[in-house]
């Protein structure tokens, strides 16, 4: 693989190391496909890194040692920047006591009260550590809260991977699927008509954010509706944070528009990086949680937990999202220019801190994966079916790069790709 | 509380911190019940910690500063004792570099080549962060590989927490549970009487350690009959090896027994206490497995994977099972000894690196738990209900402190309780 790009050796590149095609090679042998899951870059262009050696604030280096602006902040789960001091430093301490013991250390019951304090919904917080922990878990809660069976989800809404939820059906029974109830995202009659006796929520995302799809901003009035139909059926109103938390407002993300889920699901960004999920919930649902048997071998351990502490100390004190969203609108704005001056009719949807991007007519998405290789080649990493992470620790000059490597995948596309419209 | 005890401050002990006391009171607040799942306390003696401060080797230390001899490894996870240099060592190497990154790191791919060539059945590996995720994918691949629906698992089996699995039905739907079979551990008859045409799996514990039970080791022949029913049948052998796995045998739990499960659900000790899990698999559950989309937030994260590299060299350069076994084996026939001299009769059940002891005739567990929570004030910290986790960094001054603690239990008892027998 030889590339024209401006590849920088990362500080400890070690020459002797494993090159990404022999990795993918070995991985072939050993892991089923080579790789599963959301990191899987098999559908990607062939010049996407599968391996990664190391990153920091807003950089992050492939095992051939390519440096790239990372505008996915490893699909979410870093929120600070890669390496962010205070939550490494608090994380380090914490592990130097203990991470695993065999109970909880006081990091859990601060990090609950902190969780409540400043998330508005919430007068309770339980620990797992995965996304899909926190997702089936509200859908748990709900259902022993209420009694009934049935949960309604967005068509095309992806809340998680396991068997009921996963988006690819392989391997899951008829009975995983058989309480979910499908609304469409933003139609408030299409969640009346839903609606039966044995509903015992509604599940939703902050915005709509379908991967491979234009995104949607929430209409308040679709919440405020949601809220009202819950409050009239006695079910459960469960927002799955695990994509938007703390990228929207730091209270939760329907902060803005005034409305309080029951439930909510939270992950990925929480503990910038460390593995940590929670539930939050209000007392209505408190007797229902109490009554669950809910558990994992690692959802008390500590290092995570003192990383979040961290993490929301930093939330706390700078404006994380302001930055976030500074550095969203510089990105969208200049792309918007690129794309106008190199005759591409563009779309860039979603909150800007966490952008999608698609070009008019590109229903396959082939002029979407030839920019990101090309803008790849340049300098960033930007991904063609799923929405971005905006980082808040992109400086000026990452920020340049990144803007210099979309331009160049502009032109290079207008001279090799048909014009679109 | 007051602790007549041989109780020792830790070395990094902070007066001003909370005691366990406040923290539960706090925790009341802002956590459902207090605490939830199998580090929830509320059932224990009142003298048993809920909060913990540190561990290291075969001792843990509770916030109030209490020290015990460690008989509980965090429930498992901690298989070479708390932080082992080596694991410790390699697991910052590797935070230093990125533990979330945007792929995996060249650690994943290593980890599964060790694996597999470490376990015997196993051609492949797939990672995860929860012993129940890896039972779950177990399930979802046989699934997927058979075409059928049906799992047989035995009657009071713990497989994990999800609303499959959960031994507490609360919040979970009849549809949940509709493609469970149950069979008797240990009784092929039932097994064969369980069989549908249906049947995609058949998962089974490597002996049967079902919490509060006295445990029972695998009949040879019943493992052998399982294979040969699947490979009649055309099920999947799914071997459970979240609690036992690395701690009976290398190779695998049944390598000494020669019985090959399809796939193996892993999680606790692999990587020393560090958050993760996996699947093991051989070719035939291949394709099967590459069909699925299963992932989360964090399972490709490398710091665990590194962690897990290490605890494996030091399971391939030191005799830990024999340690383990050896210190098993000096607790047993000190426990026995002093049972009889105190004129109990007791029963101690399973292997001896993870023995479960009862009382005759104590149904309730009212004589195992008061012996528990003074055994616990005399500076060992041992379960009433669920099997221990005996470690290979326990000294001979850890093992004469702990048998210390069980004669002191032993005698107390005699002084205070009713004969049993």
């Amino acid at each position: 693989m030889t590339l024209q790009t401006n590849e920088v050796r990362d500080a400890n590149g070690d020459e002797s190391r494993p090159h990404d095609h022999e990795l993918r090679e070995r991985a072939q042998r050993v892991i089923p496909g080579g790789m599963y899951g959301h990191l899987n870059m098999g559908a990607m262009p062939a010049d996407y890194p599968q391996f990664f050696q190391s990153a920091r604030g807003a950089r992050a280096t492939d095992v051939d040692g390519r440096e790239f602006v990372d505008l996915m902040c490893s699909w979410g789960p870093v929120l600070l920047g890669h390496h962010r001091p205070e939550v490494d430093a608090a994380a380090a301490r914490q592990a130097a006591l203990g991470d695993c013991l065999n109970g909880p250390s006081a990091r859990m019951v601060e990090l609950a009260e902190r969780l409540t304090g400043v998330v508005s919904h919430a007068d309770w917080a339980m620990f797992e550590k995965n996304g899909t922990d926190a997702t089936t878990l509200c859908c748990t809660i709900a259902r022993a809260a209420t009694g009934k069976n049935k949960v309604l989800v967005a068509t095309g809404a992806y809340h998680g991977a396991a068997p009921w939820c996963t988006p690819v059906t392989s391997g899951t029974t008829p009975e995983d699927r058989a309480n979910l109830i499908r609304y469409t995202y933003n139609d408030l009659g299409s969640v009346a008509a839903a609606m039966t006796d044995d509903v015992a929520a509604i599940m939703v995302s902050p915005f709509r954010h379908d991967a491979g799809f234009d995104q949607e901003l929430v209409d308040p009035e679709f919440a405020r509706g949601l809220r009202e139909i819950c409050d009239a059926s006695g079910a459960a109103l469960i927002l799955d944070e695990v994509r938007c938390g703390f990228r929207l407002n730091f209270g939760g993300s329907w902060e803005s528009i005034g409305v309080e889920p029951d439930l909510s699901a939270w992950s990925k960004a929480i503990a910038n990086g460390y593995p940590l999920a929670a539930v939050l919930g209000n007392d209505r649902y408190r007797t229902a949680a109490q009554s669950l048997f809910i558990t994992g071998s690692f959802w008390f351990a500590s290092v995570a937990m003192a990383a979040s502490l961290a993490t929301i100390e930093v939330l706390a004190s700078e404006d994380v999202i302001g930055r976030m969203q500074r550095n969203g609108q510089v990105l969208r704005a200049g792309i918007a220019e690129q794309a106008e001056r190199f005759d591409f009719e563009i779309n860039q949807s979603g909150p800007v801190q966490m952008p999608y991007l698609s070009f008019a007519g590109d229903a396959d998405r082939s002029v979407g994966s030839a920019f990101a290789a090309s803008a790849l080649r340049h300098g960033v990493y930007l991904h063609a079916r799923h929405n971005w992470f905006v980082s808040p620790a992109l400086t000026d000059d990452d920020l340049a790069q990144a803007l210099g490597a979309t331009e160049a995948a502009f032109a290079e596309l207008r001279r090799t790709a048909p014009r679109p419209r």
